[in-house]
This record gives structure tokens, sequence and C-alpha cells, in this order.
């Protein structure tokens, strides 16, 4: 380990237990902290050091600097001081902190429930590779807010994209927008109203979950099998709450991994057109799948399905690029419900998704990416298997496995037992709607399963009899 | 004029008769268009010509095209074909046309309504020029979704930028957000209800007006006088609504240009002190004026103010970076609100303008902005008094001027007029909360007014007795 990564760890490790001593109130809100020069005496470290950890406090908005007067507490609005309606944020806190925790990045800890593939196998889409290919196709000329469906190359590009699924949409069809995220943002902008009643996959998508709070909407989750949604529930969820709206994952379910089945993703729009549902398919791992499998999208050619794509974990999420394509009425509306709340989306990162997949080069890419899955999806499971793991589906290549590990009937228990030791799960209660259901199973990144400390804290914690 | 420059404006002269003939109805929704070669017979132009025009309508989501059967007119949902809540987007149908027309490019066409300065004013940014340099801060690695506040750097360079205003915010005050329209998004989405009065400068922002609309709040007008909002009806208002937000511009006011006084600034934070009103500061045009006006921000220092600013104006709006400014707590819930809606803003736009802004150039160049700004408003000062106008606030440098001219009593009737002969207007009933109100003034772009076209058209109009 170099100097200067270990400053970092160290610098991490003091913001994480100043954090901690923060978040239980051993340094209240509004208290000065020592200064920087005091604390680096104290804990033997160089001033440097210091300097870094409380700017990480800084930027999580835990500690601010005051002109002359040193670092202090900052007033936190805590949700639970409120009243309950006080603001609609409040309905979503449970998810506010973990998405939190999720957005930090936190050096020497084995995170298991990351939901990424690893960097490296990222790093040969090469963004820089394709600044001289953007500026090529006249960025330096680009000062207005472009249209309201936004980039219209990069529309033509993800036609054929869609039509590789055998999705027939024409560029009036899509609409860009800031990531998936803003995409089922601005769906249910359009479509919810407070007290409305919206269906998910449970488990599923709890960054959803977040969102559809925010709205007010009444969450009911529609349990997912091993080839997709419970349709006999589905049904009784259709006929009891009349929903607008079920939110589900076809392709490579989060946190699952199993992909609806041709024969369900048929029978959901049967139910649809018999109930007056509009489906909205998340294809979020799309570029991590094989190509063949069953879209509800495709079925159906949009009219009844509203399908939203991601480049996040194919390209990369810091370019906030994703879409929606829909029926061209629909579309050319949540185009305008996009152009009310934001004018429009970014043309300068849609032309540099455009540079990059429209390059033989992204084919290379996922294929090659998709190669590094398969060859992590079996080691992980030889993992898995040798720690007596029940495996809910294994897959050939996917980005997650669900798996319960034996003696655990509640993971989170596990997860809370584990990090301790620095590992970090993605417990199975995080991804049901109901807050307060347990899960005997963990949504485990494959990239990183084999990782010799997974199994030694699993061992330590046995023998402590902590489970 | 070149032959491809010709070719762009004889598709556009095509794509916007078309457009008229499906408005008007004359095409009605799902009839086929003539094929791309009848069309080029019937017109007399290439079929080149045809084919881009049919680009631009697809574009605009108008047509669609059917594989092997050529274009079809959008089957279009009409507002007032629904029932009037079926949509949350009903309530802002009137300004989701306005917004829709201003983000089409029409060639040949004068538009003294525009709200940017022109193209070349803002060339020297030259975008393309910083790509290198956002390359070298490590873009390649960039595929997380970054912190939920936005790119740390960019907020110490925006802490810098505050602090030359005399505004003390620090990072962890500082939420970066996808332009300033997002900002005022995440406001609402914060602090609004469905059927909570939110006030607003009247005249002011219309599209700050359709995101209100959206939310379902009651928008309630303070009438904008030349030293800043009326404190009178404020605080009448205050006093009859007991509203949480008020949205107001105090340095270079659209469409007024008029700035909020010194004095005003006080006596709006004292009724804010004793209503418990938060005020919303929108700072779109901070660039363009004069560095040491007075802002709300500056004598509140954001204990019930929020500040938003934009580069939108000044660099580019395609970047889509804006930011918020406020106390740290509320800057924490405001980044969770970002958070959970789209989980972050772009670090690749970030970077970019943290490049732009942080060098040397960025000063110069918006001193050569600047400058140009005091030229135009000169000559555009000029023309207005030729023209007999009467201008609101003559300043020494704006973007907009606001202006009535003699005998229009109603600019709607005179933009009505001149569209005719080729001249955009933005009438002043646009700007108000009350589409109903009738207003004589106009915002003039002063970089536009003193093209002939301008004073020919309104002499033709009045010639012929349009008024």
């Amino acid at each position: 380990m170099n100097n200067r990564r270990e400053t970092a760890t160290l610098s991490a490790s003091i913001a994480d237990n100043l954090a901690k001593q923060i978040e239980e109130g051993v340094l209240p809100a509004g208290s000065r902290l020592p200064s920087i020069r005091e604390y680096a005496e104290a804990a033997g470290c160089s001033k440097n050091t210091v300097i870094s950890a409380f700017d990480i406090l800084t930027a999580n908005g835990l500690i601010e600097p005051r002109r002359g007067s040193g670092f202090f507490v900052v007033r936190r609005v805590i949700a639970a001081e409120e009243a309950e309606e006080a603001t609609t944020l409040n309905r979503a806190m449970d998810i506010v902190w973990l998405m939190r925790e999720q957005l930090q990045t936190k050096p020497d800890v084995l995170n298991l429930g990351e939901g990424f593939p690893p960097v490296e196998w990222l790093e040969e889409t090469r963004l820089d590779h394709y600044h001289q290919r953007v500026v090529r196709t006249g960025v330096a000329s680009l000062f207005r807010y472009g249209s309201r469906f936004g980039y219209l190359p990069l529309r033509q590009s993800l036609q054929q994209k869609l039509a590789g699924y055998d999705i027939d949409a024409g560029p009036s069809q899509i609409v860009l927008t800031h990531g998936a995220n803003q995409a089922m943002d601005m769906v249910l902008r359009y479509f919810v109203q407070p007290g409305d009643t919206v269906l998910v996959d449970d488990p599923g998508y709890y960054t959803l979950f977040g969102k559809l709070k925010l709205s007010g909407a009444n969450i009911v989750g529609v349990q997912r099998e091993i080839d997709g949604p419970n349709i006999r529930q589905l049904e009784e969820h259709l006929v009891t709450y009349r929903p607008k709206l079920f939110f589900t994952q076809s392709v490579g379910h989060n946190p699952t991994a199993a992909d609806t089945s041709a024969a369900k993703a048929h029978r959901i729009l049967q139910l649809a057109e018999r109930y007056d549902l509009t489906i909205v398919e998340d294809d979020a791992l799309a570029d991590l799948r094989p190509r063949a499998l069953t879209r509800i999208a495709t079925l159906d050619q949009l009219r009844r399905t509203i399908y939203i794509g991601s480049f996040a974990k194919s390209v990369s999420a810091a370019l906030r690029v994703g879409f929606i394509a829909c029926h061209a009425a629909l579309a050319s509306d949540l185009a305008d419900v996009k152009m009310l709340t934001h004018v429009s989306s970014s043309e300068y990162c849609e032309r540099t998704l455009d540079a990059i997949i429209s390059d033989g080069h992204f084919l290379r890419h996922t294929n090659h990416l998709q190669e590094k899955l398969r060859r992590a999806t079996d080691t992980a499971i030889k993992a898995l298997t040798r720690l007596d793991a029940h495996i809910y589906k294994p897959c050939e290549q996917t980005l997650y496995l669900w798996a319960s590990l034996p003696g655990w009937t509640d993971s989170m228990k596990l997860a809370e037992a584990l990090i301790e030791r620095g590992v970090i799960l993605a417990p199975g209660a995080v991804f049901s709607p109901d807050a307060d259901q347990v899960s005997a199973y963990c949504r485990f990144n494959v990239a990183y399963l084999a990782d010799k400390r997974f199994a030694a804290a699993l061992h330590a914690c046995a023998s402590h009899g902590a489970r």
C-alpha cells in the first residue's frame, strides 16, 4: 500500500468514526469539532489526513466550516422530530438513508451488495476516447436547450437498439431522460396522484419505492416467482385496487436474477387489457443479459407498455442518460412533463452517449462485459455452493445472485453481523415494499463473491454464535 | 447563401407548412402523408429536402414513420378532449404550448422574444477547448452516480462565486442540479402540496408557472414595480394566504429588467420573518448584470432565502448544470429529494462546467459578454426610441427590455399581427400568472432590436390598420 492510499484510508476511517459519533449524538448538532491541529495531535496523524476527513464530512453535509472559527456539527432536520406530514420527503426517509449509504464510497470494505459491475470492467468504454468525436458533432456551438424529446441522432440509435429486441419504435416514440430514474419519476408525475395504488415487483427496486413514497402513492407488491410475477396475485390486486400502473423488470430481475417467461409476459398483457393497466417495464440490465430474452414490450409493441432503458450499468452512471419508449401520443405528453420540470435533458451528455453506442466498439465492449459476467457468475456459484448457500436462480450470466445462507433465516441480522467485519450485504428486506418483511435472502454482486473476506467473516460470525 | 443553407431553409419552411396543416386539421390525425418522392415532385425540390422536412416533423412528434408504409400524422392527446382532471399535465397545457414553441428553432424568422444572448456571443466559451481538461480530471474512470450534493470541486468553485456576491455558503450548503429548472422543481417537490398557495413575481418567469401548475399549487402574483415587488400587496397576500414560498428574481428581473432595491430587499426579509415565509431567489441572469447589485440572499445570508443559480445564459443551456444554495439542513434535505427522484446529477457535465468556470478565461468571457450587452442595449434603446416606444426601465446593460409601442394597448394583438410578417414577440400576457391579463408591454431581446425587419413589419401593420 503506498503512502497516498494509506492517508486516504486513514482519512475515511476518521470520517466514519466522527460520522458515527454525530449520528449517535456523542457530538451534538451545533457543537464545535476539535481544531485540525488538535485532532491531528490526538490521533497521531498528519494535519492533511484530518483535513481530508473533514472534507468528507463536509461533503456529506455532516459538518460545516464557519469562517475563522473552525468546524461545527450541522443542525439536521430529523424526520421523526417533525409532524408526520410536514414534508413530502418524510414519507421516504428510510429509503433516503439506504440510498445515501450506497452513494458513499468506502475504501477497504467488501461491498457484496454493490449494484454495479466493477469499474475495471467498464473502463474499456474509454469515455475520454470519445471526446474528440463529440467535439466533431459541433459541441462548440451547443448553447440551447435542444428538443423536448432529446438529441435526434441518439433517438435514432436507440430505435436500432430496440429493433434488436424486436421492439418497433420510431424516434417520435422515444424520449431521452436524465437517467432511468428520471424516466420513472416522469411516469409517476404523469400518472400518479397522492393515494393512487401502484403495483411493483416484490422483491423489487427500492429506489423506485422511494419515488413512489415521495409521490404519496399506495405501494402494493406483486410476489416474484422464478418465472416472473405471481399471476394469481396480480389479478387479485387488479380486482381489489384497480391500479393504473405496474412497474416490473422482465429481464435479469433485480434482485432475484430471474427472467419473466414468455408465457407469463403474455398473461400479464391479457390482464392489462382486461383491467386497463399500463405496464412500466424497467430494462436496466438489458446490456448484461443475453439479447434474446422475452420482454413484455416485444409482445405488446408498446401499446400498453412503457419501456425504460438505461446505460448506467454498461457505459456510465455519471452520464445520466436513459430513455422512455412508448406510444407516440404518450411520448409527446411525457416530453411535455420533462419540458415543464427540467426544460430539456443534456444534449451534451446525449451526444457523448451517441458517439459511444453508435460505434462498433460498443458491441465488442458489451460482449466482453458479458464474458466477464459469465466467468464471474461461475466462480460466484461455486463460492456460494461451498458455503452451502441456497441460490434462488442459478443463471449462467448475471450481475446479481439471490441467495440464502444456512442457519440465517433473517438476512438483516446477517448483514448487521457482517458489517462489523467489513463486509456489506444487501439484505432481502430492503428490496421489499413492506419494510417489516423478514427475508432469508441477500442480493450478491457476482464480481465480489469469491473474495476470501466473505467466507472468513461468515465463519467468524458462526463461531461467535452471532446468528 | 450556399446550397446547404438553402436546402435547410427550404426543409424548415416545408416542415412549418406541414405543421400548420396538421395543427389546423387539414391533415387529420392518423392520415398518411404523400410519399417523399411524390412530395418532392409536387414541391419541385430534391428528395433530400423533403426527407429533412419529415425528420423535423418526426423529431417534433407531429408525424411518425411506419415500417414500409410511409409517414403518418401522429394521433395526439388533446387536453381539451380529456376530462379536466385526467392528468396532472392538463393543468399546465397553455404553458406547454408556449414552451414547445420556444424550443423550436425557426430559420429566417426574427425572434425578438428570444430568451438567450446570440449564439455568437457565447461561442468564445469554446466548450470543445475544455474537453482535454475534463479528460485529465479522470473522466475515464467516471462510472458511478457521485455524491448526492454533486461534484465537490464545482461546489467549491461556486462557494467562491457566491463569495463574490458577499453570500457566505460552504460546500455543504450547495446542491448541484440538472439546471436551474430542476432546482425550482426540487424546491416545489419539497415544500408544496396540491392546493398550497405560492407567491410569484407578476410579471415573472412563465416556465415556473408551468411547474407550479403541474404541482397543483395556487399561484398568486405580486406586482413588480420599478424597484422590486409591491410591498403592500406582498403583505396583503401574506396575511390572506399564509404562503410558504415567494419566488422572486432580484437582479435583472425577467421580463422587466428592473432590479430590486436594497431597501425593498430589506423590507421583504422583514415580512418573511414576520410571516414565516421562505424566499426563493432566482438569479439566472447574474453573469449578465453588474456584479455589485443587491441580492436578498446577501442581506439574509441564506437563513430564509433559497438562492438558485444558472449558467444557461452565460455558458451553455445544453450542459444542464445549475445549483441551489441554502442553509445546510435544508440543502441536505433537498439533496435527498434529488437523490430519490434522479439519484444524482451528471458529474460528467459538472466536471466540464468546473473546468470552464475555474479558468481565468471565464472571467474574460463574461466581461466580453457584458460589453456586448452594453453596446446592444444602447442600440436597442435608440431603436425603440425611434419607434416612440415606452421603455419601462432603460438600463445600461441588460439582456431584455420591457417596452410598449404607441397605439398598441394589447401586445398580444401586436404579436399576432407581427408573426404573420416573420417577427416573433414575447407579449406581456405570457409573463403573467393570470392568463387573461391584458398588457401593453413586450419583452424584447436587446440583441435583435435594431434589425430593420422589426420596424418594417411594425410600419406595415400600422398602414393596414391592424391595431
